[in-house]
C-alpha cells in the first residue's frame, strides 16, 4: 500500500463521506451488497402484482401509508389530516401533503426512514437533489412523471429489484386470488402468501367474529365445534400451502403459552365462539392456540413465525378518529422463557418443528433468547423488528446474540414492510449493518476475513432462504 | 493531508492523550466546547445568588455535599462521619476531610466524577498538579485561599462560567424569596425557580403534612377540599410563573398514572388530608395528581418534567442515621408505557402540552421512550440522569433513542446538579459526548459533516432553550 | 514513527488479523497475558489433582462435558445420544463423537467457545491446523496420544498454566478428602474448596432430604430443630475454612431474601426437614437462610458468592432423560433492588462482610448493580458470567458499571469452568477484553496510559486475589 492510498484511508475516516463504511466494512459489503433479494416476511398488498396497475401519486405512495415517516411528523405538532390521513384529511392536495413533508425533512435526522427514503429517492426514483422545501414541487412532479411510465409499475420494479421471491402476509381465511393471478400470469415474479390466523385465534381482536364466519364459509366446516374449528384451519393451512406460502405469521402482544385440557380448551371455544369470552380467558384461549399452531406447523412444515410484544393502539384518540397503524404501537417488555415455556415442552424438541421469533425487548436478546436459541432445535432468532431495524439495532442485536446462538441459529433478514420501494433500501441497510459487524468482529481477532466473508453472504442471502424453507 | 500530519494522526490514536479525542470527533467538539451554558434544570441553592456570600471550605463545597462523591468512598469502607458527614461527623477538621478523600482519589478512575472534580480543579480552581496524598494540603490551601477572594464568589463565578440562565428546583409552596432577591440587584445573571409540587401531591413523603399547611398559609383557601386545593396549585404556579419559572418537576418512585372520578379523588383527598390515606391509595392519588398537573401544564404552558425510578433511601440504618441522599438512592425498572398510559390518553395530544421524560432504566430507550417520543406531540426524552449522566450513558442514550426519535423530540442537556462547581464540567462532558456521538454517526455514513454540525448546536445549546420553553 | 510503521499500523487495522488485537489494545494486553492465572471460582473436580490420573479420550474430555459445546450442536438438530451424551449414548465410539462435533465445527463462528476451543488446541494441545471433519481424526489422535503422556496429566497442567490458586465447589456436606489428600502430597499446586449450601438450603432441590440427612451424620446434630442446624452448618463452614476456602456460593433462581421472625423460621425449618413445604414458603425459607448465610460470613470472612437468575432444566424432557446440566438453564429477569433489600438492610453495612454479585441479566448493570456496589461497604460486582463470559459481554460489563461502581468495586475475572483445559483461553480472553476496554477509554480521554497500564494489572490479576481474601 503505498503512501498515498494510506493517507486517502485517513482522510476518509477523518473527514468521513455520507454513504461510506470505513474499509474493512467497505471491502465487505462489496462483497454481498449485490446479492439477490429474498424477501420472505412483509406486508405489501398482493393485489400490486397481480393488477400491476401503476402506483399512486408520490404523497400516497411515500408518506402518508408509512407510520414510520407520519408518526414522526405528528410528535412534532403536525396534525395527520394536514398529511391528508384519517376521515379528516381526505380532501388534502397530495402536493401539499408531500411540501408539508420535505418542510420538515430535518426531523428526520438520524433515523432510518430518512435512509429508507434517501436510497428511494436515488436508487429508485432518480432524484439526485437533497430534498427542501423550496425544491419539493419539482420533485413532487419528477416522481409523479416517473409513476406514470411502464418502468415504475410493481412488476417492472420487482424486477429491477432483483428480488427473488417476495412473501406477503395474507388473512387465514383468504381465498388468495390475487396470488393465484400472479400465479397464471405471464409473469415470473414469485409472490407467496404467508398464513395469518391471529383474527381466528385471539377472540380480542374486533375482526375475530367475522373471520370465524368466512372459515365456516370457506370450509363448509361447523366451526363452533372445537375439533372442526382445527380441522378447518389444516384446511386452509393446506389451500395456503397450496399457492407456495412456507410459514405462518402471529402477532403476540403479551406472550403467554399454555396447554388445556381438551374439556377446558373447548368450553373456551365456545365463549370465545360466543363472544362471551373474558379478557383473561380469551388470553389463556390464545396462549393454547399458539400451541396448537406449533403443532400443526410440525405436521405440515409451515415455518412459524412469532413477533411478540407489541401494545397496539396506545392513542385511544387517534384509534378511535382514524383506526389502527397510526404510529401508536409501542413495545413492552417480554418474557420469553415463561412465555414459550408451555409451547416448547409440548412441541419444542421436535426436529420437524421451525419457529423463528421476533421481539422488540432488546434486553432479551443476550438473556433469553439467544440462550433458548442455543438449546432448542425448533428456534431461530428473527431480524431486528420495527423500531430496531436500524444500523445501532442491528449492531446491537448482533453484539447481543451471536454468542450464545451462534450465526446459524438466526433467521437472515426480512424487511417485514408494507412500503414495496423501500426494500431495496432496507436490505441495503442490513447489508451495510452485516458490514459493520463483520468487520468490528474481524477488528476485535475473533473472525479472520474469510470466514467474515463466507459470514456476509450467508447473513446477506443465504440464511433466510434456509430458515424460510424457500425453494428458490 | 502530508505524511507527517497523517502520521501525527496515527500516534495520537495510538498513544492516546488524556481529553483528547479522536480527530472527527475532536473538530466537532470545538464547534461546541465554548458555547455559553443554559442550565434549565438542576439543585442549585438560590440563596448562593441572593446573598453572593463566598463558598465554603473545599470539603464543605467539592466533598460533603456531593453524593456522587461521599457514596463512592462508603462503599469502599470509609466512614461518613470520617468525611464529616451526619451527626458523628460534625467536628471533623475539614483538612483531614480533604486528606482522606484524596488518598482514595485512585476510586474514581473511570467515573465521571473524576472527570467533573479534575475539570473543576484544573478549569476552574487553577490546580494543575494531579491530586494526591501528598499534595492534599497544598492543593486544599491553594483552594481555600481562591475561595476567600471575589472572583470565587457565586455571581462572579456564574459569571465567568458563560451561564445565560439557571433554574432552581423549589418546593411548590417556596415565597422564591431568593429569587426576588435576585431580580431586584443590580446583578444580570438570570437565575429562575422551578415548581416542585411533590410534598403536597405525594401522601407518602414525610413533609407532606407540613406542605400542606404552608400551602393553606400561603394562598389562604381551605385546602382540604379538593376543588380549593386545585386553585391554591393554580395560584402557586402563578407565583412562580411570574417569577420566570417555565418547568414544573416530578419526582415518581413508582410511574403509575391513573384518573379517578370526581367522588374518588375528593375522598382520597380527604385521606390525604387527614393522614390516614393507606399506601396503596396514596399511589393511586398520586397517579391521579401528575395527571391534574398535567392538565394545568396545557394550560399554563409550564414544561412537565418526570423524573422516574429512583428508589430512594434503600439503607435504612444510614437513612435513620443522617437522613435521605446518602448516595443510597438506587434505580429500579420503569413500565413508561402502562405508567404513562392514563396521563397520554387523558391529555397527551394537547397542542400545548410538553413533558419531559427522564429515566433511570436504560432498557426503556430504545425500547419504550423514542417510540412514545416519536409519537406523541407532548413528549421530549430528557438527558441521560444521574448515574447515567456519563460518556458511556451519552453513548448509549443516543445509540438507543435517536433512531426511532430522531434528534428534535430530545431536550437537550441539563446538568441536575446541586454542585455548582460541577456545571462547566458537566456540560463539557456532555459536549464531548455529543461530539462523540455525531463522529460515530459521519463514520457509518449516517450523517454528512455538515449535518452532524448543525446537529452539535442544536444538542449541546439551542434544544435545551426550545424545551424548556426558555426566552434568552 | 516511521512512514513504514504507520502503514503497518494501516494495513493490519484494514486486513484484520486472527487474534490481534488494535494497537494500543494490543499493547495493554502484552503487559498483562503472561501474569499467573488466579481462578476463585469455577466447578473442576478435586479429584483429578487428588489422583493426577490422567484424563480420559478428546471427546469425553472436551466435548461431552462441556454444556457450551453440546447445546448448539443439539440447537442446529444434532441428537445428544449421537454426541454420546446420556443413557441413549454410552456406547458411542468418542472417534465418532469427535468426528460429528468437527462436521459442525462452523456453528461455533463468533462464540467464546470456538475462542476458547481454538486457543486450546493450539496453546494446550499443539494442534495448529484448523479442525475439519477430513482432520478430524488425525487430530482426535494427535490429542489422545498427548494425553496419554505425563505432561498432560492434571498436576502437569496445572503447573504448566502459571495458575497460583484454583478453587473448586463442593457440597457444603463434604468432608473434603480430595482437597486433603494435595494438601498431604508433595505437590505445591494449590487446590481450595468452596462451601456450596443450596442443598441444605433450599427445599426444592432434590437433593434437599440426602443433604440434611448427610449434615446430621457429620456433625452428629439434630438438625431438626433450627438451631442446631444452624450449629451444624457453621461446623462444616469451620471445616472448609480449615481446609483453605475463602468463600461460599449460592446458586439462586430467584432472588428473593426475607428475615423471618424466630417462631416463623422455625416452624418452616420443621416443613422442609419434613419434606411437607409448600413451594411458596420454600421459597421464603431460602430467602432467610441467605441472609443467615450473610450473617455468618460477616463472622466468619468467608466471601459470599450470589450467582442469581438462572431457570434451570427449561426442557423438561431432555431433564427427565438425562439430567440437569444439559444447556437448557436459560436466564430471566432478576430485581437485584428488591431481592437484596431484607439481607442489605440486616447486615449489608456490617464491614467484615463481602458478597460478590453475578448476574444474567445485563439490564441490571448500570441500572442496579453498579449504583449498588458503588454505595454498600460489602458488595463487588462479579464479573461477566456465563453466557457473557464473552467478548462483547466484557465489553457491556465494563461500558456499564465502571462510570457508577468504579474499578475497586469490581471482582476481578474468575472463570467459573467445569472444564479445565479451558482456563488460560478464559483468562486469555477476559485479559484481551480488559486490553479493549482499556484502550478504548484511553481513545475517549477517560484514561491515560499510565492509568490504564495500572487498572490492567488490576482487574487481570490482583482484584480476583484481593475481593477472595486469597493469600498467595
Amino acid at each position: 500500500m503505498s503512501v498515498i492510498q494510506t493517507i486517502k484511508i485517513i482522510e476518509r475516516v477523518v473527514l468521513g463521506k455520507m454513504t461510506e463504511l470505513p474499509s474493512t466494512a467497505m471491502a465487505l459489503y462489496e462483497t454481498i451488497k449485490d446479492l439477490r433479494i429474498v424477501s420472505p416476511h412483509g406486508h405489501c398488498d398482493p393485489t400490486w402484482w397481480a393488477d400491476d396497475n401503476r402506483f399512486p401519486d408520490p404523497a400516497a405512495l411515500l408518506i402518508q401509508p408509512d407510520h414510520y415517516v407520519f408518526r414522526m411528523l405528528y410528535s412534532q405538532g403536525i396534525q395527520l389530516s394536514d398529511l391528508g390521513i384519517g376521515p379528516d384529511g381526505q380532501s388534502r392536495d397530495p402536493r401539499d401533503v408531500f411540501r408539508l413533508f420535505a418542510k420538515h425533512w430535518h426531523l428526520f435526522l438520524g433515523t432510518p426512514s430518512r435512509y429508507w427514503l434517501e436510497h428511494t429517492f436515488h436508487n429508485t426514483l432518480g432524484v439526485d437533489e437533497p430534498l427542501c422545501l423550496e425544491n419539493a414541487d419539482i420533485i413532487y412532479n419528477d416522481i409523479a412523471q416517473k409513476l406514470a411510465g411502464p418502468d415504475f409499475r410493481p412488476r417492472a420494479l420487482f424486477d429491477k429489484f432483483g428480488i427473488s421471491l417476495l412473501a406477503t402476509t395474507d388473512p387465514a381465511t383468504s381465498q388468495l386470488n390475487d396470488h393465484l393471478k400472479v400465479a397464471n400470469s405471464q409473469w415470473n415474479g414469485r409472490i407467496i402468501p404467508t398464513f395469518r390466523p391471529d383474527d381466528l385465534l385471539n377472540p380480542t381482536r374486533s375482526a375475530h367474529s367475522q373471520a370465524i364466519s368466512t372459515l365456516a364459509e370457506r370450509t363448509n366446516l361447523d366451526v363452533s365445534s372445537y375439533q372442526s374449528f382445527l380441522d378447518a384451519i389444516r384446511i386452509q393451512r393446506a389451500v395456503f400451502r397450496d399457492a407456495g406460502a412456507t410459514a405462518t405469521d402471529h402477532d403476540v402482544p403479551d406472550l403467554a403459552t399454555c396447554w388445556l385440557d381438551p374439556a377446558s380448551i373447548s368450553a373456551l371455544h365456545q365463549q370465545a365462539f360466543a363472544g362471551t369470552i373474558t379478557p383473561n380467558d380469551a388470553k389463556k384461549y390464545y396462549g393454547h392456540m399458539l400451541i396448537e399452531m406449533a403443532q400443526m406447523s410440525a405436521e405440515d412444515g409451515l415455518v412459524m413465525q412469532i413477533h411478540a410484544g407489541s401494545r397496539r393502539n396506545t392513542n385511544h384518540e387517534l384509534f378511535h378518529a382514524i383506526g389502527p397503524d397510526v404510529g401508536a404501537d409501542i413495545p413492552g417488555s417480554t418474557d420469553w422463557v415463561g412465555g414459550m415455556d408451555a409451547l416448547l415442552n409440548r412441541v419444542g424438541n421436535d426436529p420437524n418443528l421451525r419457529i423463528i421469533l421476533f421481539t422488540l425487548d432488546e434486553s432479551t436478546y443476550a438473556r433469553e433468547l439467544a440462550p433458548m436459541a442455543g438449546h432448542w432445535p425448533c428456534l431461530r432468532i428473527g431480524p431486528p423488528w420495527w423500531f430496531h431495524d436500524s444500523l445501532n439495532g442491528i449492531r446491537r442485536y448482533f453484539d447481543n446474540v451471536v454468542e450464545s446462538a451462534g450465526y446459524y441459529n438466526l433467521a437472515g433478514f426480512n424487511d417485514d414492510t408494507r412500503a414495496f420501494l423501500s426494500i431495496p433500501a432496507r436490505h441495503d441497510l442490513w447489508r451495510r449493518g452485516v458490514a459493520l459487524h463483520l468487520s468490528d468482529q474481524i477488528d476485535r481477532g475473533v473472525l479472520d476475513r474469510s470466514a467474515a466473508e463466507n459470514l456476509g453472504q450467508l447473513l446477506a442471502h443465504d440464511l433466510a432462504v434456509d430458515s424460510y424453507r424457500l425453494k428458490l
